[in-house]
């Protein structure tokens, strides 16, 4: 509601060009509620606004935009604004919204900065979006380890600025392998003759430059870090990560997770995309989901075939299938999402198959009975077909106790021979669980009433 | 595999009483590795280790493993040295361990804090466990806004061991309002003579004491800090809390967030638990959902009764149910999934209805179509019934739009009327579908075929 009507009083000032009191309103918010703001802005207003920002301010707004919004505003100001803008901006921030952009438009920022920056920059951009690499950044606070503690606050001093994080100061060799750490807190305490290498923590906690982002969060929440130091193949360091953007990493990593299990792929999706490509990215990544169950679905109806027969002698038989597929599905949904978050947060050991196997076992078995016992009281009461009752409870239970157990190991197994769990468990499971629940219904029924 | 052979070599160590070769193997490690490997161990070989470990390091270990463990570990120490191991553990760390024992526990381990810790361990444990005030810690460094710096040098220098984190120096007035906010480098680049009230920000950002935590992560992660103030309604400040916590808050509620979608409650369970543990709070939180659907799918049923006529007229009509109802349901549940973490993760405004509406109603359109069309060509070429061919394909098509504008408006509308979207849409959702599949290919085969 606040926003809402702040978000007009704004709208109005740039209508007005009251700029005295747009700067004044613009100096009391975080850059982080300026660019919410700028993002409900039309163009036009989002340039207006933009130009009355200082540079500090205006580097953190971009830092919080995506790459068109970023592109659109930096496109009409001067090439020494930009440069002062970008300047203030962390550079692997830069890169990440760079990879939005057409290389045109990349190079055209890129040739912006100095030698230097450029081409750390373009490194940065080398690395896959989702790996240490590519969300590290290459500005940080690194010191030699044969240097003395008051060198080392002599090279803090004039590094300090451009460095992104000062909470932990990293220490190399000569040729940059990381060798130690220390903390602000050791270098105040430490007398300044000593050398580096003799208070310095040589225990250090780092990633591999091509490891997952995942298990890079997993390593700074484990560790609880505010930081950790990024290596490549011969440990020489090269960048670090920030846990402000370990934050974004684990909610990015749960919503793909999220997605997986429902059957649908990434979608990048925001509000201000038009609608043909809102269209366009849904399907591209609903559809392969979707036709692959559809598949699988005709396979079902396949094996209904071979029970016409049954079916039509006697159609009630039919009024019980949504009931036994659905709960299945619905049992096997829970025990594959429990399993594949399971190992997602590391809670369940897939070397454990067995144990893990018993235990959904029998809770498919207890929960199968309760609601075998329900629906055959249903079945007999409810719906007048006591000759019915015993089958469709019977084939409830055993149903069950199969989905559990298929949306359990199914996981399990997909995890250990390399497959992503998430991904390969949710048209895979709800297809078989509906092929064999019907399998076990018709039979029973065959079995028990002799239709 | 490492992790492994260092366990096992552990054990030996133990089992030898090895101490001098235990000390130096568990030197090297982390203790969030340590509390790793404590958990693999019996409770003698617990026991034995963790009197080995110096209390700095025996603190930041049990505050890794859970209230059971916790109680055993400390059962048998001298009160001596459990208080001496206590005093280095943070005060929200003992109390959130605190509230997984019994009382009596709770009190025993309680007593051995002095006066003043007890009392904030009691408050602590009085605030509902995901609020701020339940995640916070009572041990932050503030100074008065009427301060010199040099004064505030002092006053830091004093409190800074029992502090959690010195990133930030937040400013209060004499009653203990929360005023401002100080960064150390603001204190070590400004003249010693200023006043604190000079040289601090004063627009700094804080949550109260009942926020909910999930709310907190989003305050955090939105303005990339590393600790955030939390107040009471007087503003008067209680504690903060650090970003470390933050990242297992964000955790926790994505995990709550999937099994919600997945239709099962919070389950709380370790690999530890007795299998009959397991059993108790797995079916707990499972069944209700399942009784829900359970219902649900007999009013499916009994919608299925109406069409019973039809269905003994021809038996093939059943074949295509599991296609019809199971992509309807597939489509459904990344809809519903779509919108619920799009609503959890800001992206999708409940606001905006209509627009969400029209445009997953697109999509549902769109691979509606594509899959009409392939089911009836399959109905006709595979399945040899190329009169139900067109009716099967049309209804698929229906069905899938149906589905998707299903999928889409319900979490919206719940969120609007205060329900938690993603608890309500899972069952609510799919037997909504399956009704509604039902109804519109019995009615469409009527309909179009006269059957």
């Amino acid at each position: 509601m606040e926003q809402t009507n702040l978000l007009d009083e704004i709208k109005n000032l740039i209508q007005n060009s009251d700029n005295k009191e747009l700067i004044y309103r613009i100096e009391e918010l975080h850059p982080a509620d300026i660019a919410e703001i700028l993002l409900d802005l039309d163009e036009q207003e989002q340039k207006y606004l933009f130009k009355l920002l200082p540079h500090d301010t205006a580097a953190e707004v971009l830092n919080e935009v995506d790459g068109d919004t970023f592109a659109a505003i930096l496109e009409n100001l001067t090439a020494e604004k930009t440069t002062e803008i970008l300047d203030e901006m962390s550079l692997d921030d830069v890169a990440d919204i760079l990879g939005e952009l057409s290389e045109s438009e990349q190079t055209k920022i890129i040739e912006l900065f100095d030698h230097e920056d450029a081409a750390d920059i373009r490194d940065l951009m080398h690395y896959s979006e989702d790996t240490a690499g590519g969300i590290m950044t290459t500005e940080f606070v690194s010191v030699r380890e044969d240097m003395t503690i008051s060198q080392a606050i002599e090279e803090l001093r004039s590094m300090e600025s451009e460095a992104e994080t000062i909470y932990y100061v990293y220490v190399t060799d000569y040729i940059g392998t990381l060798v130690g750490v220390l903390s602000l807190r050791d270098i105040i305490m430490s007398n300044p003759n000593r050398l580096v290498s003799e208070v310095m923590q040589s225990n250090v906690i780092y990633v591999n430059v091509h490891m997952d982002q995942e298990e890079v969060a997993k390593a700074v929440a484990k560790y609880d870090l505010l930081a950790i130091p990024v290596v490549d193949n011969e440990t020489i360091l090269q960048g670090i990560i920030t846990v402000d953007d370990i934050l974004d990493v684990i909610e990015e990593e749960a919503t793909e997770d999220i997605f997986r299990i429902a059957g649908t792929g990434e979608i990048e999706y925001d509000e201000n995309d038009s609608t043909a490509s809102h269209l366009w990215s849904s399907v591209k990544s609903r559809l392969p989901w979707l036709m692959i169950t559809l598949a699988g679905s005709f396979v079902t109806g396949a094996v209904i075939t071979g029970f016409e027969g049954q079916i039509s002698q006697n159609a009630a038989l039919v009024k019980f299938m949504p009931a036994l597929t659905g709960m299945g599905g619905n049992i096997g949904t829970q025990s594959s999402t429990l399993t594949v978050r399971g190992i997602a947060t590391g809670r369940i050991n897939s070397k454990e198959i067995s144990k893990n196997l018993f235990r959904e076992g029998l809770v498919g078995i207890f929960i199968g009975a309760i609601c075998g016992i329900a629906t055959s009281l249903v079945a007999g009461l409810a719906f007048g077909q006591p000759q019915l009752g015993p089958v469709v409870g019977f084939s409830m239970a055993a149903n069950m106790l199969t989905a559990s157990t298929i949306g359990t190991l199914a996981p399990l197994i997909f995890k250990n021979i390399g497959i992503d769990p998430a991904v390969a468990s949710a048209p895979f499971i709800s297809t078989t669980i509906d092929i064999t629940g019907n399998i076990i219904y018709f039979t029973l029924v065959k079995l028990m009433t002799g239709i």
